[in-house]
């Protein structure tokens, strides 16, 4: 399945940035002021979500797609603001490629991949799948806690689709922060429909990733942040939401 | 008990650095690369312990100290190395005054003072205590559980002392990456002696808080941090040798 292996040179990475705990979004603060331009600063891939939990995010090349409820994809302008998001400078640490890899094997492949279970990586997966299943969700009210949305969101599925995947892969000493493991969004080769991705089946891929050597956490200073109480079972709330 | 509370001028202030997650020395993981000159390029003010687990340390302007098994304290050069420790550019957003405090009700008068749970703060406490005690340890074979150190630290006490606290408050979505809540460590006016803070009573001190608005994490590239696997159970071991 894995065809190439190549490490790139050694310079130094980007930092992942992070613009906000989870843990914050868990408990239903889905406003806060880092702005899409602030994000774009911070790096060129990535993924997250906007203010009100207005539909799921891939920043990809540079450019920031907003993935509506029917998973239709629309180029978001800087001054739009998120409660969670997270990027890098991406170019690429080392690629692989799969050929034709099962739904049911796909995340044990990607896991194959990450070289130590301790650092975070970021992860840009280009080609064809047989098939992606993917989710988005409908605009939200504040203080609804994420877990409520498992209900409400919409889930929809691309078969023989070419596009992109990306995401991080996240060390459980940081679950407070962000999931532990894969975090992926997908997003078709034309840029039109995407979402947060729920399985794929991948057809022929190429799948870099690259490692961070720290993290840039961002702890916001709004009202709903600094007086936040955390009530949910954080891991509990995301084995619903975003499993 | 609060005399005066005055807040500064609104200023960006200096991300919190933490040279590597908590979770790393709880499971034992006591060398890394981080040298005190890179950490002295991070902040003037901070905590931590030295390769090896080799004393207790304080970062306080600017200067790096090491708190042997008895309390004795040594400046450390730039090019010793640490497996964990903290530290931001100080200045203070706020400061109070305490009149006597008793060591049981101390704690508490310091979390009172902090102004959101959600944020890191660095804490600085200079004056005069009726009474602190203190603790170090002596160096250790790496791999041995940190929870063990609990039996091999010397603890020791100061009457009527002049001395300065440092440390952080951290928030519990953090709790993978450093302890939650407080963690001080003591040093004396003359900076000759000093340890991890157990308690203190305070008969004349004024208390520095600063706000982070951001946390920079790093993730040590030692083969020991790579394959690390996380066997402890963080909370409880914490209990056990931090607090």
């Amino acid at each position: 399945m894995r065809v190439t292996a190549n490490s790139n040179d050694r310079k130094p990475r980007a930092p992942v940035f992070i613009s906000a705990p989870l843990a914050a979004l868990v408990e239903g603060i889905y406003r806060a002021d880092t702005t899409i331009g602030r994000l774009r600063l911070k790096g060129n891939l990535g993924i997250g979500t906007f203010n009100d939990l207005d539909g799921e995010m891939v920043l990809l090349d540079g450019q920031v797609y907003c993935l509506r409820p029917h998973g239709n994809a629309e180029v978001i302008a800087d001054d739009v603001r998120t409660p969670f998001a997270l990027t890098t400078h991406f170019e690429g640490d080392t690629e692989d490629q799969f050929g034709r890899v099962e739904e049911a094997a796909f995340e044990h492949a990607l896991l194959e991949l990450v070289p130590s279970p301790n650092l975070m990586y970021a992860i840009r997966i280009d080609g064809r799948f047989d098939y992606v299943r993917a989710r988005s969700v409908p605009k939200m009210m504040n203080y609804l806690p994420l877990a409520e949305i498992a209900k409400l969101q919409t889930v929809f599925e691309f078969r023989d689709v070419e596009g992109t995947i990306v995401g991080f892969y996240t060390p459980n000493f940081l679950a407070g922060v962000h999931l532990p493991g894969l975090h992926l969004h997908f997003i078709t080769k034309d840029r039109t429909r995407g979402g947060h991705l729920l399985a794929a089946a991948p057809n022929s891929v190429s799948v870099k990733l690259q490692h961070a050597p720290s993290v840039e956490l961002g702890l916001p200073m709004t009202l709903d942040f600094l007086t936040m109480e955390r009530v949910r079972d954080m891991e509990a709330d995301l084995d619903k939401v975003e499993r």
